[in-house]
């Protein structure tokens, strides 16, 4: 049996082996970490800059849609080829290119893992400030794609403040460089506007990352509270004090205890919230501020203050948080995480109502975010075997995103709009934004090849395009 | 003498006094800090945002082109209506809007003075980051549109770092809001896009900015080299200790001797070279940090390292930087400044090539800059009167932005391209990256009417409108 015409150019340009198309391994990859599904026709795995462009090239002349993939460890549905198409995966442009410590920055492949960065130069005394919970397996291409952030976002920032330029290639097949070894470059900000894009201005075939000297020290504690109210307050109270902690995670009552019974990392079963803080710094003024964040704890009625004693502590802190999903999954088949940002002055009045809905729906809804940037991560436990359920999940996650618009938020701190919350985007963005927004997509890829169908309202996005007649795979 | 038409359309939409079309009245606004020149046709002061939109509407309606205004303190023609047109200051859009401490930010009109911000909130503890020399004057429309620096940038970052959403009017009459309250926002950061877009994109009606914590301590010390070399060595060696002072500030012997004379503030008149260098934050903290900056100028042969010990003598050593061009122009009737980025780790052998090209043109050149950034602040002292030396000085700034770009930098760090480093764009991106360029300004100003002729080669950027036949002003 012969190849269908596609699949058989594709294996020619890249070999059989950068290729996939049995059904079997398609499975594989029409899923990412949220929600939606959708298989793609094709596969590849490009090497180079050179064969990423070949391929781009070729899919336009048989008239496919492509979309570029990571790790596919989004939360959004950013990497879903929801009508088909091209996958090209940069798991195999993995490469570090080139490490310059005294200007601290490194060149890397869009394949690259996260964590791998910082295990490259950690023995030098540097990191990577980007920290997703997913930074064993997330990659470079896919944290710029969606501007990813993580627990250390709060003193470090997003991303898009760790790169300093890219390679791109846009989806007619020009490529281009973007950026330099400085803040304020010339032009316009062309890495800004493409970092958070969401895969769908250009492919990121290249990255020049900062890299950030190590801290001398790092004090986590825990902070125990029988109502959530308090430790919500504290997030307040600690800015009022002038003191930014590298992170401030809290956890609600219902999801400590699921975490606790999973990890053992030592939270206590009846407490109603914890926070988790960290800082980092030269050793004086963390002391100083592990100090001023006991006051602020204290002020605010924490029962119990814990201080990490050392590594295997912290790490043992750290470990409930990092493996919070883990620990929802074994005790709910199906959850449906949201990634709502409200001011950090309004987090009690956004939990309580987050309650609400939950009752509402009748749906258990835990807790467990950034506190510190008021960007709240619902987790809403269903069961989508009892017909239902899932509608609710999802109506629920919908009004809660509705409330953190209405008090001044966003729909999104970091796991980026993709297929799951288009339509919100109209709640979020006036027309006219909405339009600009579309402007820009059409700017890079009129045609509407490069992962179609995402970030505007189905409607006002560029949607579905013909495919060839007769192509099959 | 009735008014030709329209001028008096204008003054009927705005009233008489918010209205400028006398040439003695224009001649003042034909300049920036800059070398280049040019007069509008007309100024006009609008009051609100449906007053600019009003403006922008009858501009086109009658065919002319437009230019938005802050304060006029920039360094490169940014703001030069090069082709006539309308000129739209913001000076009477002066007004802060809301301040809510927090959650840290502050809304205000383009008009508000940088140094008012910090002003209005500096009794709370708070400041704005951005802290460009001309604070006291310029505004944070002028800002966003350059995305200023200043000395503080080391640590803060530049404006873009600080702008969390804005109110902007498109050349074709439609208006956006960008941004929110977090920093990855949904959908594309326009926010960014926008920053830094010098003028050419939209104009910025309003914007939220993300105010500060004011630190516990401020250090300032000053470090005293015998050679140029050993205090750029030094700027590295501080990077290796791991520290970030928020400002290290370079002068030149040629330049300190100038400063000093001016301003006597203390820097010895027969050393080679001073650091000025500030840390900031928690007591315990800074005084490390001071004994860490203290060993690293030791061991890069610093002959002295002098702490300033109030807020006198360190307003007293700032009070030298800052003065810096006025100390320049007691000593030369004419100076041409230049912004190149070069690493950290290229600035001796860039001080060195300066040197050099100065002797090769016979000029002098002194050096004041943000060292810490490898942001290179090269001032060609001439005498316009002498035949050829504008034009040496001209091309002797070329040939350093030229070495600046060699060894891996950029041709501006904040001053931003404006009219002077158009045709240098051509060194620094190649030509698929000046088309992208090109077609963000086509997306966002097909007519080419807002703020023509700037930061792409001539040739390449949008050029001379035709003016409606019979308009005269």
């Amino acid at each position: 049996m012969s190849l269908p015409v596609s699949a058989s150019s594709f294996k020619q340009l890249l070999g059989d082996r950068a290729v996939l198309d049995r059904a079997e391994d398609l499975t594989l990859y029409e899923y990412d970490g949220g929600v939606d599904k959708h298989k793609p026709d094709l596969v590849v795995f490009p090497r180079t800059r050179e064969q990423v462009k070949a391929v781009v090239d070729l899919a336009r002349k048989e008239n496919l849609q492509f979309v570029g993939r990571g790790a596919g460890t989004g939360l959004s549905g950013g990497v879903i080829p929801r009508y088909g198409g091209v996958m090209v995966s940069f798991a195999r442009m993995n490469q570090i290119e080139e490490i310059d410590l005294p200007n601290e920055r490194m060149q890397v492949q869009p394949g690259v893992v996260n964590l791998d960065v910082t295990l490259a130069v950690q023995r030098d005394g540097y990191f990577f400030a980007p920290d997703p919970s997913s930074q064993r397996a997330c990659t470079i291409g896919g944290n710029v794609a969606e501007n990813a952030g993580g627990p250390h976002t709060l003193a470090y920032g997003v991303t898009t403040n760790h790169v300093l330029g890219l390679h791109v290639l846009m989806p007619d097949g020009t490529s281009f460089e973007t950026g330099g070894p400085e803040q304020d470059l010339p032009g316009y900000d062309l890495t800004g506007i493409i970092t958070g894009s969401e895969g769908t201005m250009a492919l990121v075939t290249g990255a020049t990352l900062r890299l950030m000297r190590q801290p001398e020290l790092v004090k986590t504690v825990l902070a125990i509270y029988n109502t959530t109210e308090d430790a919500a307050n504290t997030v307040s109270e600690i800015t009022a004090r002038a003191i930014t902690p590298v992170a401030v995670e809290m956890l609600d009552g219902e999801m400590l205890r699921m975490v606790e019974e999973a990890t053992h990392a030592g939270y206590p079963l009846d407490a109603q919230a914890v926070l988790l803080i960290e800082m980092e710094g030269l050793t004086e003024a963390v002391e100083e501020q592990v100090e001023q964040v006991r006051l602020a704890c204290e002020a605010c009625h924490c029962r119990e203050f814990r201080i990490a004693k050392d590594a295997t502590e912290r790490d043992l802190l750290w470990k409930g948080r990092k493996n919070a999903f883990g620990a929802v999954g074994r005790m709910s088949p199906f959850y449906y995480v949201q990634d709502g940002v409200v001011p950090r002055t309004k987090i009690t009045e956004t939990l309580l109502e987050i309650y609400r809905i939950g009752e509402k729906y009748g749906l258990k809804i835990s807790n467990i975010f950034h506190a510190g940037d008021g960007n709240m991560h619902p987790i809403i436990l269903f069961d989508a075997r009892i017909p239902g359920q899932l509608r609710a999940a999802q109506l629920a996650g919908d009004e809660i995103l509705a409330y953190c618009i209405s008090v001044g938020g966003s729909i999104t701190g970091e796991h980026g709009v993709g297929m799951e919350k288009m339509e919100l985007m109209a709640q979020q963005f006036s027309d006219d934004t909405l339009e600009m927004i579309k402007d820009f997509k059409n700017l890079f890829d009129p045609e509407c090849r490069l992962n179609p169908g995402k970030l505007l309202p189905l409607g006002k996005c560029c949607g579905e395009i013909h495919q060839k007649p007769g192509t099959t795979f």
